[in-house]
């Protein structure tokens, strides 16, 4: 295909939030024009593409109109109209990842299948469609309850310890999941080009926060036995030939005590978990996504400089229009990286940007130095409000 | 001054081209909207930038209207109204490169009477007014004839070997300049901030084109001996230290065979030669320019990977709408990093882009191992006019 771009080549963007926002500047240097799409007026990547529209991403006109024009569709976010892309893409608009692969991931309950009907491990789980189904199922708790559909960082999941908990779950097509006592929570990113060329990049160790259930922070690469490493990578390269997907997935991963690697989600785009790769690997996870859906050969993923990713959470009682602090004590520090969205406003516990931090050439314990660089950085970049 | 960015922070720059392009990837970073002023409807800037603004960057009144509402001003190329800013700044609007800095280098007569009236090492020379004043100073030849303003890019600039070739001088305010027979010419950026704090990048050795005298590749870290290197390095700290500037200087000097070292000149802005800083150190040169401007501590600039920077130049014989050539093979070599400025049309010499290409880590000999890369790289990604 990349012989085949033509200039000027637009690209469609479903989604425009921090990680289009580090897209754009990796298309900038192929010269290929974005075109995003986004309900928010205030969308951080707004300022940075060729043209903006705003408007529902899940909406089908409002995305079948905006696809018609454009060379090739992606998204940064799954929560997108599959029917449009389905229609754009028989009327002969190329769109990566494929319609087909966001519809089945966009369903909890399709994607747990998956994983079942391929011999993927996964947690033990049960489909539900109400619930009063729960009650079947009490041999599996504790347990996880997930809403087959729109579930996003930690909404529509409900933790079930007990059966006399069961009042809690969702009422609505959902799944039944055994919570995992695992020992470590890993991601690998995996890429698959228009050619079916794979590439993964080392997997990186998720420090998850315990009160919010976001990833506090990363490192990379994880520290892991090789049998482990190879496993995970192994169900990285079976999921994505499987879904027979081009693009980025980002695959995370449960390492449980007794050594087993069992699939938890995936996510068919440019993932938090891969950020650190702008810095610490020779290609990004950004320009290896662009690679991979415009046809060209996968970049090399070695890590140049072990690294830690920091995500830069909004203050606790904070809400308003944004200042940052600390910012220069942050910079004072070496190998240090400041990724900031540009969002408008700030409230408790917002994604606002993140902190990659490189480990010192010369030290003789990487990860130990990154530990500590971390528990360094924490709160000395804060988040607030301007106006309190 | 970082404490005191008070978001949104407007930066406004003049000059949209393909460094200001570069720039604002780490603008973005750290939410800093800047607002470009360029006369060219399609400035490379103008899709990613928060405002742009169509108009003179040597106009008096429009660079002083576009600047009146900006936190801080900056340029991207030296030949800007300094009146202007001297207004700007005169009203409290801060200003760095500082227009003082900026007048200067305008004037390469100038530029030349500062080096030498602080002993700076810099080839024997005088002032010439008229073609006719040439004829006084043949001792001097075989030299260069500089015009003091808007020379760029080897206009402006006249080779006179032999005295019977003085009628191809300048008839205008200019500088006769004795040619300097280098072993070697190589640059070194250095960045000094609001505080005084200065950093240098290490030295990189250029490799011109001997027909266009535009810089074909260039290899860094430079070869060279310690005593060379400090002496550079000097120069360079000297000068940003005695213009009391605030940003990025970028110093092209020349090692002569007796191994003197001579400033050539200087540009006050992020540089050709500072291209691979992106991807070979810990902090860009464009990251560093802007921590300079905006009072932050300057970032590291140790080399991670030696690296070469081939320029894209657009093919001879070629002009009209773009069209690449070869992107699918160049991106298939490992640590090839393309940077396309995404101009709309070619023509022969115009800087399309660059190559970035890192040295193999395993490599023995990381300089042979760039110079085979660079051999193989050129001619392979080719520039030519689609309508063709």
């Amino acid at each position: 295909m990349s012989e085949s771009i033509i200039y000027p080549f637009r690209l469609g963007l479903l989604g425009g939030g921090q990680l289009g926002r580090m897209l754009l500047p990796e298309a900038s240097k192929l010269a290929i024009d974005v075109h995003i799409l986004d309900p928010d007026a205030n969308a951080p990547c707004r300022p940075f593409c060729s043209q903006f529209v705003q408007g529902s991403i899940t909406d089908f006109d409002t995305v079948y109109q905006f696809g018609k024009d454009k060379n090739l569709i992606t998204v940064e976010i799954e929560n997108v109209n599959v029917e449009a892309l389905a229609q754009l893409q028989a009327e002969g608009v190329a769109v990566y990842p494929q319609p087909q692969v966001l519809a089945l991931i966009q369903d909890k309950r399709l994607q747990k299948q998956f994983y079942q009907e391929n011999n993927i491990p996964t947690a033990p789980f049960v489909l539900t469609d109400t619930q009063q189904d729960l009650h079947a199922h009490t041999h599996l708790l504790p347990a996880v309850h997930k809403l087959g559909k729109a579930g996003y960082d930690g909404r529509g999941v409900q933790k079930l310890q007990h059966a006399d908990e069961l009042h809690k779950g969702f009422d609505s097509p959902s799944v039944l999941e055994q919570l995992i006592d695992f020992e470590q929570e890993i991601s690998v990113i995996v890429a698959r080009n228009t050619r079916g060329e794979i590439a993964l990049f080392p997997p990186v160790a998720q420090v998850l926060d315990p009160v919010y259930n976001l990833v506090d922070y990363l490192i990379a690469p994880a520290e892991l036995p090789e049998t482990i490493a190879a496993e995970a990578n192994r169900i990285a390269t079976e999921i994505i030939t499987r879904l027979d997907m081009v693009g980025i997935l980002a695959v995370e991963l449960f390492v449980t005590k007794d050594g087993k690697v069992l699939v938890n989600e995936v996510a068919p785009r440019p993932h938090n978990s891969g950020h650190h790769t702008i810095e610490a690997n020779v290609t990004s996870q950004f320009e290896q996504h662009l690679r991979a859906i415009l046809g060209l050969p996968l970049g090399a993923t070695d890590t140049l400089q072990a690294a830690a990713m920091l995500n830069i959470l909004g203050e606790a009682g904070h809400s308003g229009n944004v200042a940052y602090k600390g910012l220069d004590k942050v910079l004072g520090m070496k190998g240090v990286y400041v990724h900031l969205y540009g969002k408008a406003t700030t409230k408790p516990q917002r994604k606002m940007g993140h902190i990659t931090v490189t480990a010192t050439a010369e030290s003789p314990n990487p990860q130990e130095d990154l530990q500590q660089k971390i528990q360094t950085l924490k709160g000395l970049l804060r988040v607030e409000a301007a106006n309190l």
